[in-house]
């Protein structure tokens, strides 16, 4: 099986599978009992929050949540006033923003141009003083493109709102810019377990709880942690630090590569400024469901893996201008730090011979 | 280190760290994707899930959740209409209903006697045509009494009133009594992972979802599924089944140990009916804080661990008529399927005498 479906979910780290094991095998006290046992596990999850941490900016904390559906979710319903974001925003956002439209809530959702980047000069007009909140991702989720989040934020704080930052594909591996107030990430997508993720929440900015309860974070969110998914997260937290620079150059050197095997192909979305590790990628005439059903030992995607078994075209690639047809034809490509550059390339090379020999088939 | 704190967490059982283990180290796929990869991950899902819905009845729907507290958060946040609760229920309850009440919904919550249990006559007059919600625990997580959920349901069910079974603490050891309609569970209180619990939902009822996004539960639930945690929770549920018998007469014979050895002290709650696996005593004049630092390695309770770490007294012992100096007096042993009988005699022994030494010394 060749994996390339990074964008997805990524492979948990053997670093952090390491930190996980102990929390999972020798240990088991509930780190918010005051015994010996808890408070050992207390430290370890407080060893992983300062490492998630590190890779925000100051002047903030991190709640642990089960993931960034969660503090997506949290930081949406528990702010007020009308709401601005993007087209091409995750589901967890734009659903989000529809429960609260639907409650009475203004909701604002500004286009975005074929290149996927959002123009600041509309931004400007629709974030009025009174907007509540601006919700924004840093790196798409399924084209790759880094939209302009400090220029953005800036334009959120100017008019007195708050600015939540879905981080969830950038962080670790693009810089988080500075005035967000919200940011929202997940473990799994940086080589951490799943089922868990965190909110930073600048200080300051007071958010009620979305799940009550025994009140376990300082920051308002209840139900128990677990230290095996904290540890776990943490560690990858470290090694995304420690590794950025190395991780980046071997992502860059994949894309070109691939880029390199993929004439012909259409590049969806702004070739720059993007996370070189996601390629998501158009052939016209290409039947997606036959290139996936025949090479059923590459894990790709056709689209965005949360709306891909729904049927749905991506509202991503409509948004950026893409026929329906279009949408259709495209698929998406996403590797990292494990992928090998030959697995790589002879998984593209089987791709691309098969969408040439549906072409002359066609 | 002894163990003694099973309500607050349990240890994970082999069999579902060995079920959770390839899923942590050899496979990482997103459930949600539909290639091959996503597809087994997503079958090991389902099976998990099969396990955890078979300790329920029929005829509803189990959704994975983060935890019990975003499973009863979900229930209550996302029901209508006058709620009814007990005045023993666990914080992720009784908070919930306050945030409700806070918004302007009625919230009535029944006191219970000094035994702990309920009153079924009160609950009658209580719940009226118009109640949305009757929320009650199974067995109390501190005293471990078994409250008579089965009338209570029907009392709902006549009124027309939705019936949230809080089971955390009985399911898979109590049978989970008819005519609930949600009934919120967690894994890590039955031998499984931290991190996953369940909201069991009868078919017909319709719940908003408190997550929105991917909609990756088809009861609208959304969030990235792990396949390790399904696969320990499940795992960790199948056990529950197939060792029911011996579990509880192993935690009815250390029952009997522990009080043969605890002369002198008085049982908080009733004797009957009760989960053995929780002994909630008390003994006039103990400093449960020295007793704890003394025996720092056995891990026993002050009180509930989610509120033992605010200091708060429990609002458990004081709803059950304890005096503030009776209630700082009393400690929860909790143990069970892993607990040896030796073990937790020589722990209590060493409790006891602690005790008695306090005693003579004041």
């Amino acid at each position: 099986m060749t994996y390339l479906d990074y964008q997805a979910t990524t492979p948990l780290a053997p670093e952090a599978f390491d930190a996980m094991l102990p929390w999972l095998r020798d240990h088991h006290a509930n780190p918010h009992s005051p015994h010996v046992a808890g408070r050992k596990a207390k430290a370890a999850v407080e060893v992983a929050r300062d490492h998630v941490a590190s890779l925000f900016g100051t002047g903030g904390h991190v709640a642990f949540t089960s993931g960034a559906t969660e503090a997506l979710n949290w930081a949406i319903q528990r702010t007020d006033g009308p709401i601005v974001t993007l087209a091409t925003e995750h589901a967890a956002v734009l659903d989000t923003c529809a429960a609260m439209a639907a409650q009475g809530r203004s909701v604002t959702v500004l286009p975005v141009g074929p290149d996927g980047l959002m123009d600041l000069e509309t931004a400007r007009a629709a974030i009025e003083p009174g907007t509540g909140l601006v919700a924004a991702m840093l790196v798409n989720n399924e084209i790759g493109v880094i939209q302009p989040i400090a220029a953005l934020a800036e334009i959120a704080k100017a008019a007195g709102a708050l600015f939540l930052c879905d981080a969830v594909q950038g962080y670790g591996r693009v810089q988080i810019p500075p005035h967000c107030d919200l940011i929202a990430v997940s473990a799994h997508k940086i080589h951490g377990p799943k089922g868990i993720g965190a909110l930073w929440v600048r200080d300051g900015v007071y958010l009620a709880p979305l799940l009550y309860g025994g009140g376990q974070e300082t920051l308002g969110r209840s139900g128990t942690l677990s230290p095996a998914l904290c540890a776990g997260f943490g560690t990858a937290a470290r090694l995304m630090a420690e590794r950025r620079v190395a991780d980046a150059a071997h992502v860059a050197d994949l894309s070109r590569r691939a880029l390199d095997r993929l004439e012909g192909w259409i590049v969806n979305g702004a070739q720059e400024p993007r996370y070189h590790g996601n390629l998501n990628v158009r052939r016209d005439g290409l039947d997606v469901a036959r290139l996936m059903s025949s090479l059923r030992d590459v894990a790709f995607s056709a689209g965005s893996a949360c709306a891909s078994g729904s049927g749905r075209s991506s509202h991503v690639l409509r948004a950026i201008g893409l026929r329906d047809a279009q949408a259709r034809s495209s698929i998406r490509i996403g590797f990292g730090r494990y992928t090998q550059a030959d697995e790589l390339c002879a998984a593209i090379d089987r791709i691309a011979a098969m969408a040439e020999s549906q072409r002359i088939a066609a």
